[in-house]
């Protein structure tokens, strides 16, 4: 039994909300959103970029700091990253089977072990000054379309097991370039933060033999108070358990479990609905909105499954793909929240409800504010 | 059997390593830290405070925003933050108890907690312009002996279970005030990081009979490639999981569960740890330091603890105090590591080693790089 009453009376006070997918607490202060400000403030860089900057290493036709030359590019355009974070597998490296996994060495204190991989990067448009805010819709669709073709070819390699698919925006995400692209890094682990999600899955559906997700995108449909829009086929929303000010998951609302499932009206309606989350940022401050976004979604490879609790085929059914966005963002185009101090020593603090924030983001509207006459 | 040779051959490549105490991995990728810089540059603002501050809400004397008058203090001086995240238990809450814990509400999905507790504000010194890595050592003993009394008197507080100490410094850690200051939540409720780090704890002692941090702190001197500084009662180190390009841990040899452990001569040998690491700090880039630093120690409550896996009187002995430096900079004062993209949807990333960034700071010098002639 949980009323409206007491909803709104623990909503008014500082209270804890359980983050179901990392199984980790968010602490809210509802009651100190309006402190004065008085810490760092960021420039805002005005936004008047070319079409094309013959100084940009993803630019078509432009060279690149390893040497290479980029395509004459027209929608997309993807490669291998000249300073890749992991490396593929060589030949040579099968004989250092050794080498690979130390899981329990010093006594289980001094623990590591090597891994391979392939990071990519990404092109979303030959135009150096969009974004997904501003790009058209059958645009968006061809950023998509690489996702699936990526997706698959990557995550064929032997010892690839999960792509994690991710876009750093703004320079207050330390984005070196402000040419519209993504990154794509295939890894032979489960990175921790899709590992503690598809453990939480598995625990849920063990215990309800349901989908998390498709429950709780169900529940928040349903609620409505933290739903920003929505379409035929996805939803988004401030998550319940929120930490940044803004945050935002995208979700589809069919079961799929990676970009695989997507049928060609859902790849469109997914396009759509990036444009529309991507303009709503942009318009509720009147800037280029920071974010790192990203897509959750099932491994590549059944083994990578902590807990083998189905048949291999199954296991990748268990996941619910999903989309995070997470801004920086807190009061205007200039002032951020800073995960410092207390976020980073004891739990993550938010002041504003992720109700209230929704209510921000469903109020603004999907027509660009650059694009208004 | 982890020979020297495998060591450095793993060391070179891309790897993976394990944190005992959050049981989560961080992705190592030591070819990459040559790669170009391309990213934001921060502004590093000259240093050249006063001694006192008219305009300072912290500095002795004036006035604060909530409209209180600080004490002319002389060493130490804490207060109740105008603005606190929690707040204390009202007689008048007691009523509610049916609002304090929804633990399993809507099937699980939406859990929320009401929570309170206390946060205060403790400045380190009178003096402006100051930071532990320039006050004496008698000064910052001061600050020592004021984290044993609130540990102890906020602690006693019936609705608080944990407190933790920490102090964010630094504009670029959205510190909001330059003058010397630290901060004390007190919380009905462990936070998240403490907690999964009281629960590695309790499973390695489970195991082994032993505590994990003695037989850490006992292999890392044996070492030796990841200590910065070293003390009779305390050792300094960047740990093999280090997250953050410069992070530091800061542990006492002997087990100490809380700051109520420490004898009169550890206090003095803490004072001048804190002073040698935020020196060191502070030559690296010949700038003051940003960081968030904080102290994870035993809860103030037995009944706290997780798994009751011994006799309440001996769980607090459980926990091993140490401190956490996070700081943020990279390259030099202006080149900070961001924490965005693969770091946030995927697990943390680091080019540097932790044996490469230990050996640096620890060729440092503790005279301050102001205080040279
Ligand atoms: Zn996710
Ligand atoms: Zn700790």
């Amino acid at each position: 039994f949980f009323s409206i009453f007491q909803e709104l009376l623990m909503f008014s006070q500082p209270h804890r909300r359980f983050n179901i997918l990392t199984e980790e607490w968010v602490l809210c202060s509802p009651h100190r959103a309006l402190r004065p400000w008085q810490g760092q403030v960021e420039t805002s860089s005005a936004d008047d970029r070319p079409h094309y900057d013959p100084s940009c290493y993803l630019c078509p036709g432009n060279k690149r700091v390893g040497g290479d030359k980029n395509a004459d590019y027209l929608d997309t355009f993807v490669f291998t990253n000249d300073f890749s974070a992991i490396l593929p597998r060589q030949s040579s490296d099968s004989g250092n089977d050794e080498l690979r996994s130390h899981d329990d060495n010093e006594d289980g204190l001094l623990v590591a072990s090597t891994t391979h991989g392939v990071c990519r990067v990404l092109c979303f448009s030959p135009r150096h000054d969009l974004t997904i805010a501003e790009m058209d819709v059958s645009a968006i669709r061809k950023v998509v379309d690489t996702w699936v073709s990526e997706y698959l070819s990557v995550g064929n390699l032997d010892y690839v097991n999960y792509v994690l698919i991710f876009e750093n925006k703004g320079a207050m995400m330390g984005c070196s370039n402000p040419h519209p692209h993504g990154q794509l890094w295939a890894t032979e682990t489960i990175p921790n933060e899709p590992h503690k999600e598809i453990q939480s899955c598995e625990r849920y559906h063990l215990k309800k033999d349901r989908c998390l997700l498709c429950d709780y995108v169900a529940l928040e449909i349903k609620k409505k108070e933290r739903i920003v829009c929505e379409s035929d086929y996805f939803v988004s929303l401030v998550p319940y358990w929120a930490i940044w000010p803004f945050e935002v998951m995208l979700l589809p609302k069919r079961h799929l479990s990676s970009v695989l499932d997507l049928s060609t009206e859902e790849r469109d309606d997914l396009s759509d609905m990036l444009r529309r989350v991507a303009c709503r940022y942009d318009n509720l401050f009147q800037t280029s909105f920071p974010y790192s976004m990203g897509l959750h979604q099932a491994p590549t490879s059944p083994d990578a499954f902590s807990a083998a609790t189905a048949p291999p085929e199954d296991r990748r059914r268990l996941v619910h793909m999903h989309l995070h966005f997470y801004p920086p963002l807190l009061r205007s185009a200039t002032v951020r929240k800073f995960m410092v101090g207390f976020e980073l020593l004891g739990e993550p603090q938010r002041d504003l409800t992720a109700e209230q924030s929704a209510e921000r983001l469903r109020n603004l509207d999907e027509v660009h504010f650059r694009q208004r006459s």
